[in-house]
């Protein structure tokens, strides 16, 4: 006995959630330059949590309360009254291990808000890092499954989209999925693939978000951000925090 | 001496049309299957002008007031109290020529009325019957563009995006293209423009249009609504009409 497929599918940004029935659905944020490559490389390397915030004022006051690690950006640049960034590098394990992380990002926080107040049944965090620790978790838990796209202010970028494509490429023999933008993520990933370098796809395609982190000399985080499986675990959202599954 | 580039944009969703903006730009209303190919057929086989009406009552108070012809889908089917349908082979030079053809169809026209709404410079149509049509006219203005898909229910959706990775690929080197939406349009026709069968890879994406109009018998409509250059004419809209530009 088998049980039937579930369904999935692919929201390329924000502003097309709306589209898609979180209620029973794994939701997985994905905002990997660099918001939730952060998170997992935060949480691999022995963060308590990740509290993700909305604002950069909660931030702050949140820090201030729980004695956190106060950080995020606005617009590719650590927010002003934050004491750090939003690049994985910080997050080293001498640095981070054992302490909580209050984190507020342009994009990628702000959409995890929006799925938990949209009723999304669980929600989860991925970006290349933890690339084969999200496939596992969804194999595993015979749920319908929303990949949600974090964009940059509701704009459709390849990295995000091409995030979802290699997860798509990875499950999709395990769920049933009748969604173009899904279909499209996985050609897009193909190609992608096939040169063996996600890095120099994204500057031969002119992805608007490599302009903007090189343009702040971050090739070094944009590489990370895009290699699978350094920081292999999987950030999941109960009560507030994101903690290691 | 050469003028500066001037900028193009995708909008792969009519929910997506409002980070744009419109004012100066020629905005391409694009319905590959099938609004936008049954436009672009009736208008180069003689009609003397198509009305796109946003609602079905509002097709068939003009239909009578005007004496033209009334038609129309919701969701792929003749809508209740129209004459005719969305197929462009209901269109024929014998049967439309010298007419007036009032439209309205789920996702095409409603688009164009909010590209309207929204203060679009001009608005044309597209799809691959009238390709080379577009890019040349394109070619031709020397003002921004905007590709707007009109999707299915503001889900992407393959063929749109196909269509608009065509034009890219046609004027890509006369514009300015920052916009990942794009990159990701065009990089999907090349995939598509390899297997020299669009139709074939419709169908093996899966793609949920092509199951919808398979389903109701259209394999010819689509195949027709795939192939450049069969109905070679630019509808222009002016005064509330899509005429030959």
């Amino acid at each position: 006995m088998t049980n039937p497929r579930q369904p999935l599918y692919t929201a390329l940004s924000p502003a097309l959630l709306n589209l898609y029935d979180l209620n029973h659905a794994i939701v997985v944020i994905i905002d990997v330059l660099r918001a939730t490559s952060t998170i997992a490389t935060a949480l691999y390397n022995g963060a308590k949590c990740v509290i993700p915030v909305d604002s950069v004022a909660k931030c702050i006051e949140l820090g201030r309360q729980i004695d956190g690690i106060t950080a995020g950006e606005r617009d590719g640049m650590i927010a002003e009254g934050l004491e750090h960034g939003n690049s994985p590098f910080e997050y080293s394990r001498d640095f981070i291990g054992g302490k909580t992380l209050v984190l507020t990002t342009t994009n990628g926080t702000k959409l995890l808000h929006m799925a938990l107040d949209r009723g999304a049944g669980q929600i989860v965090t991925g970006s290349f890092p933890n690339l084969s620790a999200v496939c596992t978790y969804l194999l595993g838990q015979n749920q319908p499954v929303v990949l949600a796209c974090a964009a940059w202010k509701d704009r459709i970028n390849i990295e995000d989209m091409l995030f979802a494509g290699a997860v798509i490429h990875q499950v999709k023999d395990h769920f049933s999925i009748n969604c173009d933008s899904s279909q499209i993520a996985e050609t897009l990933y193909l190609d992608a693939n096939a040169t063996n370098d996600l890095f120099e796809f994204m500057k031969n395609k002119n992805a608007s978000h490599y302009h903007r982190l090189n343009g702040y000399g971050l090739e070094k985080d944009i590489r990370y951000c895009l290699t699978p499986d350094l920081a292999p675990v999987l950030p999941l959202y109960e009560n507030g925090k994101l903690i290691v599954a």
